[in-house]
């Protein structure tokens, strides 16, 4: 192992917090510490921090601050939009059918299934095309008269597609069904505007744009009825009971101000570093793809399928270099899996198996590219040759 | 208005960050800041940080690592045990009853509610007496056949009455229904001993106990099936998914760590500053009750009834003069309604109304107490004299 500096390449898995950020919580630890539900002024004065969160967040939603609920992460708000959506259409004895896609978060995609297995709801799956791309006709003609709720994913996690939301979102608006949205891997590079994107419903989480772990959003349109998932206090206008986080909170809404002030420059800048890496790899290794859509996609998103390796075996030999990246695959060690998600995109096995997931931030530089260009390639001729996957006495 | 400093006594409503708690935190915002579920080492650092405080959460309850979930917060606790436990009967096809007590807090009420009105389930709410005690014999006469779940918890969180979990703990036991315990506010000072309380489930909160907001803890005992109130990834073995909070985690464990090291001189401080506080206002102000057991309860709750004002007014009062409480009522200013818990303890309307809690903390000193003995009598006495309640041409 080369005494070369540990490079971090998985910001799609999380981000170190912004010094600025970590800041601007401090006070919240034991200075402004009081239960914003409280009556007294050390409760009035974690309220306002409260609220001037939720005013900074909707500001930069283009919402009302009502519209904000705050959660406990992204898979929270994932599951309030689908589970409130859902058990408030059983209480009006509405209807049960639910549209999603074959390549959501498991937030979104276990949550419908658990619906469907254990409360009776009917969910349908669309497909997605070879770059992982939902066709909107296909949302159109799985509409049924009892359809409740329309959940499509902002952007993949995986492989970085982003897909026609606006486009889905006046489908959805013009049969008047609600519109959710997982923005958890948009949060940090992508427009947030709900009205750009007619969303009726959106869920981030902080730790994915340089905020806390621990703490997320639900942007939830005024008039969209919701049964809280979560039961208890009267918090969140009814939608979110328990204490409120406040420092996490407020953290998350200087993250996410911080995120957005330059981020034009800086998404230009995660594309050179994504497109250098893309062309480099292409370049360098034989039977490489990369996955998802060559231009809709995740600025600072280079995913890759490569042919007859286990992706788990790529990941741990480049942390061996120092290199942190991520597999889409499901992680068994010695029973390599293609993704649901390339599988969904219909990669064959052989090179579903080797999905690896680049995903870059505000700290890389060219040369953490140049290292990945410099161990990648001959890592893969090397297990190739000791171990080919697809090809006889392959594992 | 004096310029007295402010005076702290709602640590039942939330407590500040232990400052050696926020410097365990410290380095889990940007230097150990990766994904706990990540395979390269940033995620394996991660993981080890979050299996270290799992461990010290497991000793301190003296159970097994593996049966600690970590969750955003008491109120999810709770909603994961009740939704949990139904969720699982109902997939086995088993019974639909649970049993409750009337004085628990709304995480628990209301997810048993909820339950019960739009999933079928059948909830028995026990009687408590005017200690705000439930008795065992109660919770063996409520039991039937369909009992999937027993949930009474440790101590109240508005008069602080401590239960006899260990005893209804063993009914349960002997009759093989799992037995859950809201023990957010007793984290802080009560035994949390799973074994010695017989309990199967736990619910803990650790801003209650000088740790952060946004973090809880579910024990959960070997071999109680749950089925996950919120579905996504595969986390905390299945129970709770979302990107682990580490470092709030981190906090949590410090918190309790410390609040247990000097537990029994820490509670004896404060047994004496909350039976000054008792003895004082008693001795001087008329018609005045303490609520809540007088043995049986938290060594840092003092909560009164003080007939004809309403409690809210005296909170508003108190913070006027920098000191903060809390009321036991439901707060709707101009229409001052007892707490369900004091109703549940049977106590008449014109008592009902001033509900007034004290709850002492580590930085409480004596002066405290005198601050409250000093400002209290008078404004009863004025308010009484203003807006009498219970009285012809009171409010």
């Amino acid at each position: 192992m080369k005494t070369r500096r540990r490079i971090y390449l998985d910001h799609a898995a999380t981000t170190p917090v912004d010094p600025r950020v970590v800041e601007a919580m401090a006070p919240y630890w034991n200075e402004i510490y009081g239960n914003s539900a409280s009556l007294h002024e050390f409760g009035r004065q974690a309220a306002r921090a409260l609220e001037e969160a939720r005013a900074q967040v909707a500001a930069e939603l283009n919402c009302h601050p009502t519209e904000i609920v705050f959660t406990s992460c992204g898979t929270e708000s994932d599951n309030l939009a689908l589970r409130g959506i859902a058990w408030a259409a059983r209480k009006a004895g509405r209807g049960h059918h639910i549209i999603t896609t074959a390549i959501e978060h498991h937030a979104v995609s276990h949550t419908a299934e658990q619906l469907r297995d254990l409360f009776g709801f009917e969910v349908t799956f669309l497909p997605v095309d070879r770059y992982g791309m939902v066709d909107p006709d296909d949302v159109r003609a799985a509409l049924r008269k009892e359809t409740i709720l329309i959940s499509v994913m902002y952007a993949n996690n995986e492989v970085g597609t982003i897909q026609p939301i606006a486009e889905i979102g006046r489908i959805a608006r013009e049969h008047q069904i609600p519109f959710h949205t997982d923005a958890v891997q948009a949060g940090g590079t992508l427009d947030l505007d709900v009205q750009a994107l007619n969303v009726d419903l959106l869920a981030l989480s902080a730790h994915k744009f340089y905020g806390p772990k621990g703490v997320g959003v639900l942007y939830v349109r005024r008039g969209i009825k919701l049964v809280p998932a979560l039961t208890g206090g009267g918090h969140e206008r009814g939608h979110r009971p328990g204490t409120v986080n406040v420092a996490g909170i407020v953290g998350l809404a200087t993250a996410l101000r911080l995120t957005r002030t330059n981020r034009e420059e800086e998404n230009a800048r995660l594309r050179r570093l994504r497109d250098r890496l893309i062309e480099g790899l292409l370049e360098r290794i034989p039977d490489i793809q990369l996955t998802g859509h060559p231009t809709q996609r995740l600025p600072h998103n280079a995913s890759f399928a490569i042919r007859g390796v286990d992706g788990e075996a790529l990941l741990l030999g480049l942390d061996l270099e120092g290199i942190a990246a991520s597999t889409g695959s499901a992680c068994t060690t010695g029973d390599p899996e293609p993704s649901f998600v390339l599988r969904a995109m219909g990669l064959p096995y052989e090179w579903g198996v080797g999905g690896l997931r680049f995903t870059f931030g505000h700290q890389n530089r060219e040369e953490d590219v140049d290292a990945v260009l410099e161990v990648l390639p001959p890592l893969v001729e090397r297990l190739r040759e000791m171990s080919p996957i697809g090809a006889p006495g392959g594992s």
